[in-house]
């Protein structure tokens, strides 16, 4: 049987990101850049003061206190028209282009207006400026034509705010990966509707599109299927359109387990079925290959917290390695095991449970619940925790390393 | 002037969640419960099986070995027929309902099937099963009519499953909060636009509808308006229909700031002007009553990085509060100083700054950037340093506050 790192490895081993597809701006947040972009500007476009301010000759601040004149005021969006000569200076925003001839920027703290006859004019007491003083250079931060976004690179609003300072109102996008999810059992009945007796409500299909849509994958729902092979190769053909299809159910021993059957005639190559794993052991993978596109399939055994365990582990790290994204999966940490935990059977545990990060400390404390269908109690964890294979006994402070559902702050 | 931390008090002082809105079940990731929510179901909804196997009465394990009568099979979505007598079992699978009579699930590994005359019959050797074994009760997760999900509650994957378990398709989620990005200022033109001269491209509005949508925020871009008042009232009029306006510059000491002015005239009352803070020490805030819903009205200093940490300081915690989210704002952590700090003035500081995690370790080093309006050496940031004021110098190794932009895996 293979071993939770085996598997993935064989999930993982061709899988690359999906190809670019343009996308407007204001949709890029999150996504991954399919190619390196450089700036069509520079940056600043011209040399621009960074105070509010006049732009002077440095020659000029020798004095005690000198008076200027004040050839024209300009503010952002406005062009100077007047060169700054001996005595002359200019009003300038934050922002603004400097004129001609400007030195340096004098801060208008350091000024006081003088009404004359002949025009405005501003005194300006002594001061030693460095020539580009208050005067942000041409092209300081970017030049006309560098590279300043590579390929690979995860969009956040700084990067909005980047793209679009150099012109880039749509962008090559890795494409976001569809993934489509099929339950299955004659048991099940919407949500929305009343179980008759023997029926339960299909909660693990919601749950699995809810962990898709977490990752940013783009979910398309296919209900559920009863256990009948035609309607399930009928579904299982539609869900083959996706780059990934989740199933729900029909992968361990019972008697109407007829998935991997029905995944077999509709041209499903089986990678492997079962991980040393528990719980999650029945997983089923398998790959379809159509017009140069392939397909990846899951089959995730029915019950809630095998899928939830299965998905994490193994379906998650498949949908940040299609979307481009360089770290994937689980964020993991070492946290202190609160209480015992007893270890049945030889495989490794992935149990969910809750951790709790206090000042420098982390602790854990599996969930203890009443069965492997308790969706109650499964709210109340926020991770796996995960117990080697070969131990039985885990006792109160031991060092867990911990998988956490969510970033920590979440 | 008013610090950061009174500032933020006077903006969340009167801010409650936003009313509860009827939200389809697959709309429900990542918002908050209006409402407690009751189970219409008991789960499970009858005494299951929990393994595939035997139901039999616990006596007729007594022997070393025992042939019972198999009276009929019942896989998970079927209802039994048959009650369990002493000689008797049924086949059931995982899930399915146990017949009447049923003291103990045997497991199917510890059965063997024999074929005879008298119908199908099932070999089973002696074992001690306690009352119960391999048997969920009905309603050991939940109860008719129990409170199973609290108002209040963040959704995620796992509260998804819960509530299509009980039956939920349409709750009751607290409103997204409505924001609009109103940018202001003649040297301003569309990302789309080559600037002419003294232009520079409008990277700030993108940067913060950005900003507000990784809050979970639904944004609306109300474009540029030049610096005009009459231009101005007319957007900040369509602004205030959102329940938070940002507008960014107009709010600095140059001569065509006329956001306040505009601001008052639309029936915005200033909150506060200036804040301790650097940078950002122009922030504006008011606030706008109409038809008994308030708006939250925003002027942030028209450079990128006041922007940027205005926001993060100030708009981010309104959204979260307004979205009905209990933790709010970044995320803090402690980290040591990378290099040299050097304070200028007595503002205390936030500096975009790179964080880092690295095994036990944390450690943040300042952006250097070119000039405040350095979108690119900003796109290095992944957090705010703090410097308090006071302290001119940070030595290397020094511990500093960083706040995180995102949480830590992304």
């Amino acid at each position: 049987m293979l071993t939770v790192d085996e598997a993935l490895d064989r999930i993982l081993a061709e899988a690359r990101p999906l190809p670019g597809i343009a996308t407007p701006l204001d949709e890029t947040l999150g996504r991954v850049l399919a190619e390196s972009l450089t700036s069509d500007i520079d940056s600043p476009p011209h040399d621009k003061s960074m105070v509010d301010g006049y732009a002077v000759k440095i020659g000029d601040l020798d004095q005690e206190e000198v008076e200027l004149q004040v050839n024209e005021e300009i503010t952002a969006g406005q062009v100077p028209t007047l060169e700054i000569t001996a005595g002359t200076a200019s009003r300038v925003m934050t922002g603004a282009p400097v004129p001609v001839g400007t030195e340096a920027v004098v801060m208008v703290e350091q000024t006081e207006q003088v009404e004359s006859d002949s025009g405005q004019r501003v005194k300006v007491i002594r001061q030693q400026l460095d020539p580009g003083a208050h005067i942000m250079a041409q092209g300081t931060s970017i030049r006309r034509g560098d590279q300043v976004l590579q390929a690979g690179t995860r969009i956040r609003p700084l990067e909005i705010g980047l793209l679009a300072e150099i012109g880039q109102t749509c962008i090559s996008c890795v494409s976001i990966p569809r993934l489509a999810v099929l339950s299955t059992g004659n048991e099940l009945v919407p949500a929305g509707d009343i179980p008759a007796a023997g029926q339960i409500r299909n909660s693990n299909g919601p749950m699995l599109s809810a962990q898709a849509r977490r990752c940013q994958a783009d979910v398309v729902s296919l209900g559920i299927a009863r256990d009948d092979r035609e309607e399930l190769e009928q579904r299982i053909a539609v869900g083959l359109d996706a780059d990934i299809l989740v199933l729900s159910g029909g992968v361990s021993a019972g008697v109407l387990d007829l998935v991997p059957a029905a995944l077999a005639a509709q041209g499903v190559t089986e990678v492997f079925h079962k991980v040393e794993l528990k719980p999650g052991k029945p997983l089923w993978y398998g790959q379809a290959d159509r017009h140069d596109r392939r397909s990846h399939v899951f089959g995730l055994p029915g019950n809630p917290v095998s899928s939830l365990v299965c998905f994490e582990l193994f379906v998650r790290p498949l949908i940040d390695r299609l979307a481009g994204r360089s770290r994937s999966g689980m964020q993991s940490r070492q946290a202190q095991l609160k209480g015992h935990f007893q270890q049945r059977g030889n495989r490794p545990t992935f149990h969910p449970a809750y951790y709790e990060h206090v000042g420098q400390g982390a602790s854990v404390e599996p969930v203890r619940w009443q069965g492997s269908a308790d969706q109650r109690a499964l709210t109340t964890a926020n991770c796996l925790a995960y117990f080697s294979a070969g131990q039985r006994e885990f006792t109160p402070g031991s060092a867990i390393p911990v998988f956490l559902f969510e970033a920590e702050d979440d």
